[in-house]
Formats: structure tokens, sequence, C-alpha cells
């Protein structure tokens, strides 16, 4: 028996992508001695700047981010060449002092991705090459939410021809392309790597922008018939002035 | 291939909201000191009063609830014109002595909304302005749960003709008015924002009315094919009194 | 365009139920000192007895019960004329010294409820009365589980006639009437107040009645196509000197 | 309206189950001074052995068993004739010191149960009374998990007529035949006792058996479309030996 | 009523599988005075060292994995040919004093598999024969996840022919075939051992391999229409010297 298998898009992979949400325990972060909690300051900063240090150097990016309601205190999002230098980033966070004050509640490890349902892309391209090592902004506010394509009775996505994805997938562009200068996306692909298919990065200054994007584009077919989504999570780019203040230092 | 989109709703912006949940560990609060328990509450008085003030001066709304049942104790409920207001509303109760004796159970960040199918709303029209800045009534009861639009084989809501689904909210709508003068309802939306597309407030002082219009409107066709409903919360309003008297002090 | 909306069932509301699961943390309650646990069963005991005065008053229904397996230990089950006497109820227990060896985990919070497909019912009528302001048996057993009627593509209880509603559950009457004098039925509704549509409770003096009575009704049309079921919990009635010696005093 | 309601199966009840999963604190245990960890065990040797000698007087059954995995570390299976002396064994261990060291992970309460889509069955006959009072093997391994009969659009068990369902249990117990021998089954109900509708208990003295009958019985068409399975949990039969080997004594 | 059953594939079962998720805590192990940490250390590679001899002699494999993110920070992987040494591995590393920093966050307990629609293979054939006992590759990166066939109205995999079966799954091996030399995959099924029914690890020296591989195959129709899939683990080989790095020792 002959099967029709529909051919997968021509995809390219940029940056592995870890967001590290964590919660912050207040209670023994201010029963702790202010000396203590200073040197633990001192301590992630030096973290940070390192961070900042390779995004200089063009080997990742980092946010830090002051998450809204109950899923999380603080998200710490980094972007590096490989996994190694991403295990090492979050093995060195929980085994610096502040950590012993966080909680962890949800993680995602994605690699950053750009696909293109007609031909192969070049990565060296330079419409390509900054999309697959993308720069986290140092202001404004992220929504970040993980999503699958959806497999169930007559709406299988993965069933479909890869002219019928394509022309999904454009129109789906579209809408995106009317938020050019308010909205910034970046898509990271995580099929193999964690539970959801893809993670999505908007990033913006104004997080109503969030609301909308997403509300307009779930009319358009691939995401109302076809996008399964996970948790949302909102944050707000914290400096290292205003991660200070957040900690009460 | 061209494909229809429908067009979607105009959507107006009001007040950043957030429910923040939280548990009270009763064992530990009447196990501390008597001081710290007042010095805890003194604290938190004032943050309220700081509340009450920004509300006095048209900067947003509050209320705090006692939740009935294990899902949460206390409901503390902001609404501010932006997100940032609210984080810092957030982060100040986290970091108070009163919060050391808290627990967190669910929260909802959401936007204050006003829809309409047919042409774009004025958002300074007096019909409209306090619709998308409401103040939080200052006694008997809130009913708060999120929901979505069903998204499933035949009933999928993002498919449907801009028509058909303003002639579905319209029929809603009357069941709704019903209610006038029983229940107050504030719509927001999450969509972009949080896990749920919408969270739904009801005020009303008596709290069997939230049985009453959430059965009704069940059976309306917008309910009942294309509703998906999260957890409900219900809480009682405590003013500073009853705040105390619930704090057993 | 016009629509049908069925007619809602005619609901009469009763008596506000809240059952609220709690777990003993046996390793605290062992390890505290004879007199602390004294202290805090005087306490317990005193409260249950204003509980039983309330009842004799008509002024609520209140039940102890040991729960089997490891959803909860204890179930206190509480019935009272509004919403303001349960939660009194709630938050004594939780000030209470014995809730320091107690944790939560589950309540449902609803309300007493009588309904008719056909015409309003009396409620002053002295069938109708007594079922609205149920007294809990004194002895035996209580099987809880909260339900949901289904609105799923073809099995949808809501766009259901309400003439083809009243069919269904006649005949699922039917059927509870085979096990009257041996099972004892109360049913809440929580729409608008809890996570689940109704909350069920069943009375026996035999627990395998339970099993009998939901196996034979799981037939019944209206819960093969349209139930959705909670989680059940099974409990044995405790009375004063039962609860003493399950704390092992 | 007139309604057709397919038949229930004739159903017999025999003992009472509870399927008791535990995690040991292993950090907590180790802590203890050994003179405490051996007064628990003291106590844990004599409440086996109080199951022991109501195995021996018909009175119930027992066994522990070794848990693999995370989901718990040790079963405490009892069967009674009844839910009172059920609730006292969880008791009697919830009270004993060793229990201190216990975290619960999950439980099951059920009733074995024989059924018959044919006639009733005489509770007394030889083939009957054995199986509803079942021994547990003083070795080898169980496999223990919950099931639904699945009630979801075209795939609706309680929907089908008698005859139909008896056919599918005959070809499905044709399937278990195989396995006599080597694997002994014991089927318990638990609609209104627990959130599953049946309990099904495996014992082999090669735990593959467990892998291959599961595996087979699922291309039955009773499995295929109407079983609905929970979670999985293996164990390793320990006698009083094996049992102190484990705890490290 | 005659009915069809398909017939069950033709398995073959080698070793069992124990992949044993830890979570570490990190505050905990930290504050522990270096002697402590130091003496666990030791006690924790004689282990790791007796597992080598063990699989020196053929009687299992191992290997000790870093994850990435919050789902687990270490992954114990075991292979053995039959439960007992499993058990026995399990409850050493569990009584262990390292044991007294880890939490467990997952497991999957399975047996590796070798399918054949056509025919029974034999077990002692050197194509057979190494599949079913594997060895863990002692660098790189694993990808483990569980999964399960659908059985979801027409989507129903235990309803199908043998001979579609065979051709879905040929179709899929040939998928899997393209990464031969970069991906290196062992199935275990789970049927009557764990939640799902199969688990999957792939080995790879480049982690992308594993989005490319999972991407690819889930337009396979075997996956688009059946494959259901739970958490997916990504974690990085340690040897003694990186798992003394990644510990701070």
């Amino acid at each position: 028996m002959e099967r029709h298998v529909p051919e997968p898009t021509h995809t390219l992979e940029g940056w592995h992508v870890l967001h590290d949400f964590r919660l912050l325990d207040f209670a023994r972060w201010f029963s702790a001695p202010l000396e203590a909690r200073e040197d633990a300051w001192e301590e992630l900063k030096g973290l940070v700047r390192e961070w900042r240090e390779l995004e200089e150097a063009g080997q990742g990016s980092y946010g830090i981010y002051q998450v809204v309601g109950h899923k999380a205190d603080l998200l710490f999002l980094n972007l590096r060449p490989g996994l190694d230098p991403l295990l090492e980033a979050e093995a060195r966070l929980s085994r610096s002092a502040f950590a012993r004050y966080l909680g962890r509640s949800y993680s995602f490890y994605s690699v950053v991705e750009l696909g293109s349902q007609e031909k192969p892309l070049d990565p060296e391209s330079p419409y390509v090459k900054p999309r697959l090592t993308p720069r986290v902004p140092k202001s404004g506010y992220v929504c970040f939410y993980p999503m699958n394509k959806r497999r169930q009775g007559q709406d299988n996505w993965y069933m479909l021809p890869a002219k019928e994805r394509a022309s999904l997938m454009k129109a789906h562009g579209e809408t995106g392309r009317k938020y050019q200068g308010k909205v910034m996306q970046v898509i990271s692909g995580a099929q193999g790597l964690d539970d959801w298919e893809w993670g999505v990065d908007l990033f913006s200054e104004d997080p109503v922008q969030f609301k909308k994007i997403v509300y307009e584009m779930r009319f358009d077919e691939v995401s109302a018939r076809y996008g399964e989504f996970g948790p949302f999570f909102v944050g707000k780019y914290l400096d290292e002035e205003a991660l200070r203040a957040f900690l009460g230092l």
C-alpha cells in the first residue's frame, strides 16, 4: 500500500533558547540578613554582566523580566549558539547564592527556527542570519507562549499538503506584518526538545499589543482550526537598576 | 488559494486588571507574636489605603474578598491604567510583611474590554468610558471565572462569520440585561496575556444571583456550543474592619 | 437571524452547602504534646456543638466524615441559609488550633436546588420545603461527587428542547426511586459558584449501595450521553466519640 | 417519549479493597535515630502480623509491595469484608510511627465484583465465592490500574445493548484465559466509590506477563474502542524479611 | 456475533529500563558541609562504578544526564536483565546519602522491545540480540519521551488490520533510517508497566538532530494520525568528571 506523506517544511535552525521561569520566595529573601542578600545580589549581577559580555561578543543574548501573576516572579531568558552554553547558564544560576531564594515554576527549551514552505533558505543571507540569532530588546515587555499544531479528526495539520500549509502560513504572516514596528516576533521550534512543538516570543513597548495581535491572529484559519495554545507569560524587562529595586535592595 | 478570514470584532481596551488569589497560612499567622501580626496589619492597611486614594483620584480601583473554599482565602483585585502600576501593586503586596503568611494559588491578568460587532466604539462616549474604567463595588460579593471560545470540530467560534457572531452575542446580551440592577458584569480580555481568552467578573449583593445568571446563560447558544469555562471563584467583599476580623485581630 | 433557545428548567434554591475536605498531618498531630492536642480537641468539640445547636434551631445542618483513601482524611460538611454563615463556619474552623494540623485538599460550594421541568414549584409546599433544607443523617456513610452536563458535538445537553430534557430526567428519577429507603440523595447547583455544575450527595447505611445506584444510573441515557463526573469521595460519619477515637485521643 | 435503556449487567459484590500507595521520605527515615527506626519497624511488623491473622481467619487478605518508579515507594493492599475494617486498617497505618516517614501518593477504593451478562450468579457457588474473596499471592509481582468504559460520540459503552456488551466481554475473557496459570486477575468495581469505574489487579511471577497480556488485550474491541486507562503501578511483593531489607534495617 | 480482532504484532522483549528523573535541591546541597558533600559524592561514585562493572559484564547498561529545564536536573538511566536488579538500583540510589538532596520528578518503567509485523523474530539472531540489550552511549545527548497510539473515533490504531499497521510502520521506519549514524533509537514497551504505551530514547552527538527527526516523523501518517506524545526530556551525558563539576565539587 503506497502512502502519500506531505513534504515537511524546509527549516533552518539558529540559536538555542531557554526560558527559565522562577518564583521568588519573598518570605525567605526578606528574612535573610541584608549582608547575605547583598552578597547574593553581587553574584547575580556578575552573572548577568557575563551574559551581557557574551551578547556583545555575538555569542548569545539574554533578558530578565518581572512576570505578572502567580505563574512566575522572574524570567531568565537566554539564547546561545548551542545547548552546552545554555546548560552552563542554567547551572550557574542554580548554583548561585541567589537561587537559594528561588523556586522553579516553568521552563521551555527550543531552537530559533525559520521555515520556508517553498525552497530551502540560505543561512548566511542578510535576511536570514539576524533572524536566526535574534537580540533580545533591552526594554519593554515580553509575551511568551508555547503551542502545537492540532492533529484532531478533520483538523490535522500534519496531514495537509505542503501547498495548503504554505497558503495558511502566508495569510498568517500577513496578519503579523500589520504589527511591524509594534511587535517583534521570535519563533523557536521545540519538537523533540520540549512538551510543545513551538515557542513564541513577542516583544513590544506596549503590552496591549500582545492582546491585539493574538486576538486578531486567532481568526486566521491556521490558528482557528490548527492552533493549540499553552500557558501565556507576560513580563516587564528589568535592567540592573530595576532588578535591584524589584528585590527591595 | 484565496481564504476567507472572518473579520475580528472591534474592541476597545480600558484598565488593566490583576486578580491575585492568595492562601493564608493560618497556622503560621496565629503562631506569630501578636506584635508581628499587628505590624503586618498596619502595613497592609496602609497599602489598601493607598489603593483607595488611587481610586479616589480616578487612577484605578480595587477590592479585597474572602474567598469560599480551598482554592483561595483572599482575593486582591486591582485595576490600573497600565501594566506598570499593576506590577507595582503586586510587588508591593509580595514584599509586605503580611505576604510572609501568604501562599499564591491563582491569578489572572487581563484588560477591560468593550467589543462591538458592528462599528468601532468611541472611547470617550459617556456610554463607553465608564465601562472601560469600572469601579469595584464596595460591598456584596464577586464571582470571577475565566473562559475561552471553543474551536472544536463543527463548534469553532473563530470560523464563524462576523454577522453570526454578532447575532449570538446579541441574544446573550439580552439574557444579561434581565439581571440589570441585580448583577454588574465586567468583561476583560486576556488573549496574549493569560491562559484563558477572557475573564468575567460578576458583582452582586446576593450570591444566588451568580448561580441564576450563569445557569440561564448556559442555554444561550453562544455558551452552550462555544463557551469553555475555567475555575469559578466566589468571594465576599471585606472592608477594613471585616478584613481585620477575618484575620482574627 | 432568529435563534431558538431552549427554556431553562424552573429551579428553586435552598440552603448553601460547603464540602470542606481536609488532610490530617498525622506526623505533626502525634508529635504535639498531649495537652496541645487535648486543647485543640476541646475547641473543635465546641465548634461542632455550635453546629449542632444551629441544626436544632433549624438554621442549618452538618456532618463530619472519615474519608477513605488519600484524597482527604476528614470532610466537614455544612449547610446554612446563606453564604455568610458558611464563610463564618469555614473561617472559624481555619482559625481553630486543630486546623494547624490540617491541610486542605478539596472543597465544593453549592446551593441545594430542586428543579422541575414542568412548572415552577411552591417553595413552601410540604413536598418542597424539607428538600430545600435537608438534614444530614447522623450515621452511616456519604458519597459526594461533582458533575457537569456534557456539551460536546452531538451530545449537548443545553441544546436539547426542554421536553427532551424533562423526559430524560424523568427516566433517571425512576432509577433513583428504586433506591428509596436505601439511599438519600441531595442535589445542589454550583453554576457560577464552583468548577462543576452540580454536586451530588448520597447518604446510606451501606456503602455498597453507592456502587449499585451509580452503576445502574450510568445506563440511563441522561448519564450515559450527558453526564461528566468529577472525583468521588466516600466517608463514614463520625459522631463526637468516633471523631475523638479517629484522632487517637 | 419512550426511551430504551440497556439492561445493566448482573453484578455480585465481594470484599472491599483499598490500594494505599505511599512514598517513603528516605532522607527523614535515614536521619532518624536507629532506635526510632527499630521502634517504627516493630510497630509496623505487628500491624502486618495482625493483617496476616485476619487473612488466616478468612476475614480479609493483604500484600505489601515495593513499587517501581516515582509514583510510589510502597503499596499497602488490603481486602476486607466491609468498609469499616478497611478504614480501620488505613487509620492504624496512618497513626503508626512508621507513617511519620511516609507521604501519600495515590489510593483506590473499590469492591471486588463478578459480573454476568446472562443471569444472576449464585454468591455461594464454589465457582463464585472464592472469586469474591480472593487471597493475595504471597510472592511475585502486582500490576494495578484503574479504568473506565468510554462514553464518547459513537463509542459509548453504556448505550450498547446488553447482548452486544456480553459478546464483547466474552471475546475479552477468551484473551484473558490464554494467560491462565501465568496471570491471576482480580476485578473490582469503583462506581460511586472512586474516580475511575473499575480497578484491575494482575498478579504474576513474571512482570513481562503484565506487558504481554495488556498489549494483547488492547486489540480486543472492548479495549480498543471502549477502554480508558488510568495510571499503571507495578510492584514486587515484600515479605517481612524483604520489607525490612528495603528499609535498610 | 462473530468479531474480527486484528492480530497483535509479534514482539520480543529484552532488557528492563528505568528512567529515574531527579531534582537537585541546590540550596540544601550547597548549605551542607563540604565533608558531607564529599562523602555523598564518594558513595554516588561507587554506585556508578558498580553500574559500569555490570555493563562491562553484559548485565545491563546505564547513563547519567544533566537535564535541561525545570522538569528534572538529573536523569539516572538504567537497563537490566529483569525488574529485580532495576528495583535494587533504584532503592540503592534512594537510600544513598546523595539522595537526601534529591527530589523525584518523573520516572518511566518499560522493557526494550522489537516488533515485527510479519513473523516472529529469533531472539538469538545477530540482528536481534544487540537490539534487545542496547548499550547506552557514553557521550552526547539523550532525548526521552513516552507515547501512545491513538484510539479516538476514526483514528483507532488498535482497530486497524495488521497489514495496514505494518505498512504504516514501514514508512515510519524509512524516515528513521535517514538518520542512521546521526541518531540511535531505542524503543521500549510499557503497556501494563507504566502510564504510556511506549518509551522512546534517542541518542545523538547533536541535540538539533532530535528536533529534525521528530519534526520529520510527525508528517508520517502513523505519527500524524495515531501518535500521542507525552513530555519530552533532553539531557547531556555526564561522565564522572562532568558529574562532579555539575555538583560544584
